[in-house]
């Protein structure tokens, strides 16, 4: 079978979808970490080989080379129960990895970046002038979450699918980016119901 | 077959998407306006039934509706030539829709928003702080299309897939935000391409 490599900076909610998506799916890979603080993933032989767009996490498959976390998932857990089978429910779970990306990382993981690595007190002013509204976005993010998952243990279908796993790990850690989680006790209970599948990492 | 339902903002490059995908994969929809600039997409209806997100397009297929463009649209192209029979590209497809909804899309198509709907002398303060980041970050996710772009006619493989529609409408609308096409003669001739494409609607 192809070597698989994941190129990572672990403390990355995206890297973690990768690594929990291997082993639900019963992949094994390989490990490489970046220091992204200090620009390692923005070296000439980094964007020339692993990513042109300068970020992690990247799938290597063999000789090829796979950006964006949540289209690694969807190759890893390719004819997995995972990914639904049934046409619609497999187009719904895509629908919430693209709401992940557009509506929630850039809100909720951000907020989490900027206050545990970059520093509230060290914000650009571009960056401190977003602050009330990525927290108003994420808040928004978070509620709608609640809303969806009042009646419903998964986000598609009844197990759980890629969904669950993009809309994890920044959820979990949310707090540290100064959201309350105890105003979305649908999200906790869910939270806790993905932690618990067998096999799926520490985040 | 399933009525299908487009509810959209014709200007939306998001909701061409969807039109160009189902008029390639021959299947026929209906449509449904909404003035999001009236607020249209924020009633409590809309909100109860087609998304409670607030946003279009949503694609509605009998009574399930089913929001985000590019999952619409792998719903509709699932099983055609648009979306590759080969793991590794499929997922690779998957790649450049999600950077475009991270990477392109909240900057080249932000940008036309603010300056052709809201007015950049509209702008609040939070938006206007963002300028000159959306216009470096926009600039730099076209430098990277164009880089792709030079050898090769569509980003995935030989033929057009999803990828090629989910990049080309605010491609091709970006000097309306203000960005130079000129500075990306292999995104040209690769508009040009997909604008020739038998069947796809104009945007």
């Amino acid at each position: 079978m192809t070597t698989l490599i994941l190129h990572e900076y672990a403390a990355s909610g995206n890297c973690w979808k990768i690594r929990a998506t291997a082993a639900l799916a019963g992949r094994a890979i390989e490990r490489r970490e970046y220091d992204i603080v200090k620009g390692k993933t923005r070296t000439p032989q980094f964007l020339a080989t692993v990513n042109p767009n300068g970020r992690i996490p990247v799938l290597q498959v063999g000789d090829r080379f796979l950006p964006e976390s949540n289209a690694a998932c969807v190759y890893l857990a390719d004819g997995t129960a995972l990914v639904p089978a049934e046409a619609f429910d497999r187009a719904d779970m895509l629908r919430w990895m693209f709401w992940e990306q557009y509506n929630h990382e850039p809100n909720v993981a951000t907020l989490r970046f900027w206050t545990g690595w970059v520093g509230l007190d060290n914000l650009s002013a571009a960056q401190a002038a977003q602050l009330d509204g990525k927290r108003a976005a994420g808040d928004a993010a978070l509620a709608l979450m609640d809303e969806h998952l009042v009646a419903r243990d998964w986000f598609v279908g009844d197990g759980v699918t890629l969904a669950d796993i993009a809309l994890y790990p920044y959820t979990a850690r949310a707090g540290e980016g100064g959201f309350d989680l105890d105003r979305y006790p649908a999200v906790q209970a869910w939270l806790r119901r993905v932690a618990s599948l067998p096999g799926v990492p520490n985040f």
